[in-house]
């Protein structure tokens, strides 16, 4: 007898044959005894069309009549849920996020939840009605209808479970877990039964895309246990909690995250004098490019080597404001590279484990790999290697940090 | 200068370029200085899509769902007519009709309007902007989603023309007018400048749809001007307003209603004693059969014949009603007929006119056409004569009110 939070993203619903797999699904908790709360999506492809008669209309659409359109989406699913529900001898009831009421703030399309009121679902659950909510959406303080952005069903769930103080927050995927390391990469990557909110956010942030980071962020911040499964196969799935009893058993390093998305830029010979980091990163953010990593090493002599990543798309962008600065700078030059991949092990267990990095270098070492950049936060340590290692690097480290096996005892350094 | 309150149906909207059309024309409407509020439906074929949705859920989808459904259709209407505005540089903001607020009972699918807070709307107009409105919906005083049924756009584009003491209600229609007749069956059908409230209920509930029948009272009880318009053709439309000032220059007779849809049943040799229309109509009513006219002479003998009709789909099961009721009155039998048609002439000028029942009756017989049954109200007098004249019947009258002659002059008997 649990409350618990579901989450049901546009694939899982993106059919009505699907829609009624996920009513099974659910009836299934009620039988169990549980009280759930079922938060969906628009099914998959909806939000697409309604952008694309969006356009039609405006060639920049209206932000808030963007979030009356977009909204209609996700209400589609919850009533036909509803029903599917109510059809199987299941009473449901939907709402939307404004009825809930899911209060936002007034920045259409991505608007941060302010506060949510849990009276309306806290009565149906007492009357043994399953919950549906619309995820993504929320009204401001004068009702306008507003959405979360992006990921931001995942978002309205873990809040949703927050405010009603669940046992779990469910997010159903088409995904079975969280893994090590990308699967298609490397052959033993292997599910993992728990992963802390801090790994999640690293792991999620640097290309392993199962859950939105805000949602993770939320999660932690109100220290809501949080698992991913998958829709159509039965599974524990991987649960996402708080540190502690974790780092204790856990190995070092809980997976390898990866990502080719960036492109890196280098300006040599920099003067080393105070306020040069924000005279260079100063016009690359007015030009709103968003940095990833940033590298500035010790000065050798009087200048000094300044380097920071971008994504690939804002490149060229880059490189024309970099030229600019070099000149401004009286910089030596700047060098930029494309081909270029960042790889990073993840892990609360490297806080209290000496020579974690030193056995990544080792193991990219052994095979020959070359590190550009290096970059270490409390619980990662990512470097910047020539794009065609990289799944060579990945194999390494899963290997180096044995990764492919069951975590019974403790292997790390 | 006025304050203009216009509804444009599931056709006009239709497609996206159709919605461009209705933001031309209503930007044309701002241009002339005039405060506008746009009703809008459904984009055509939507209401039906989403409820082959709701079928495949559930057998009888749960009312209080189907509107959370159905209302997601002129919910994305709105949206994206307010975009198509903006892109013309003619502010617009939407509503949904829980947002306005349209206030209803708690009678899903069938709402009905209970109030309306047009506060938003004033504030709005006020600061220039076009307001758009999701017509058909509403919500309960508990915040539940609700829909109007059936014509609910034109239903909710006159009870915000009331609420906002509008100086026009226009319902932009697929046809330029209320016509004299039916132009497919007589060519020379004239279309009227101007109908009264009651006339034009008369007109609908006999065939001639343009309108809800329930706008129309709703239009009549809180006296809003109603003009029923074309969307694509320019021209004055029909005015739908009080008798007052029209009367006296009218003709006695403004147009000619039919319909085909009905069935008579007649039971012969009722006992003439009292209660016996009751203990007739009791049981038919019982078995949820509607009844259109109900007819009875006065009685010869101690005995008398009872008429009624109903619609066609519901004859057979009338028929089973009836046979029971001919047992229990030991009437002498009982006479159907499908093939039977009803044709009113309707006009609040036959109020003060005598003799336009006799004209209607002369014509004809002039074409050999017999009466089976009259019935009169106040500003209408139908028959019903066999289906195969209809056609006829429709002409010969069209022509004895020589309603193809504009009313320049009274043209009464």
């Amino acid at each position: 007898m649990a409350l618990i939070v579901q989450k049901f993203g546009g694939t899982s619903v993106g059919t009505t044959e699907r829609i009624q797999g996920v009513a099974d699904k659910v009836k299934g908790f009620r039988e169990q005894g549980h009280d759930v709360v079922v938060v969906v999506s628009a099914m998959s492809g909806e939000t697409n069309r309604l952008v694309e008669l969006a356009r039609s209309m405006q060639s920049q659409p209206t932000p808030r009549e963007m979030d009356v359109l977009l909204s209609t989406g996700e209400q589609v699913t919850i009533a036909l849920l509803s029903m599917a529900l109510n059809e199987r001898g299941c009473p449901a009831t939907s709402y939307t996020g404004g009825q809930v009421a899911i209060v936002t703030d007034s920045a259409h399309t991505k608007a941060r939840i302010k506060r949510i009121d849990t009276e309306r679902i806290v009565r149906d659950l007492a009357l043994g009605r399953v919950v549906v909510v619309a995820g993504f959406q929320g009204r401001d303080e004068q009702d306008n209808i507003t959405t979360l952005g992006r990921g931001g069903s995942d978002t309205t769930a873990v809040a949703l479970a927050a405010a009603l103080k669940a046992d779990e927050c469910q997010i159903y995927t088409d995904v079975d877990g969280v893994y090590t390391t990308d699967p298609r990469v490397v052959e033993g990557a292997r599910r993992l039964d728990k992963i802390t909110f801090e790994e999640m956010l690293e792991m999620a942030s640097l290309g392993s895309r199962v859950l939105q980071i805000r949602a993770v962020e939320f999660a932690g911040k109100y220290n809501v246990n949080l698992r991913v499964l998958h829709t159509f196969q039965d599974g524990p799935g991987t649960l996402i909690t708080l540190d502690e009893g974790i780092a204790m058993e856990s190995p070092v390093v809980s997976g390898i995250a990866f990502n080719r998305d960036e492109a890196k830029l280098t300006i040599k010979g920099v003067p080393d004098i105070p306020g040069v980091a924000s005279r260079i990163l100063g016009p690359v953010s007015r030009a709103n490019i968003e940095v990833d990593m940033i590298v500035q090493n010790t000065a050798a002599d009087k200048t000094t080597d300044f380097t920071f990543t971008v994504h690939r798309n804002d490149y060229d962008r880059a490189k024309v404001v970099v030229e600019q600065i070099v000149a401004e700078l009286e910089a030596r030059e700047y060098h930029g590279d494309m081909k270029i991949a960042k790889v990073s092990i993840v892990g609360v267990g490297m806080r209290s484990h000496a020579g974690v990095a030193t056995r990544m270098f080792e193991a990219l070492a052994a095979e020959g790999i070359n590190i550009q950049i290096i970059s270490t936060s409390e619980i990662k340590v990512s470097v910047i290697i020539a794009e065609k290692y990289l799944e060579l690097a990945v194999r390494a480290l899963h290997s180096a940090f044995e990764l492919d096996r069951e975590p019974t005892e403790d292997n790390g350094v």
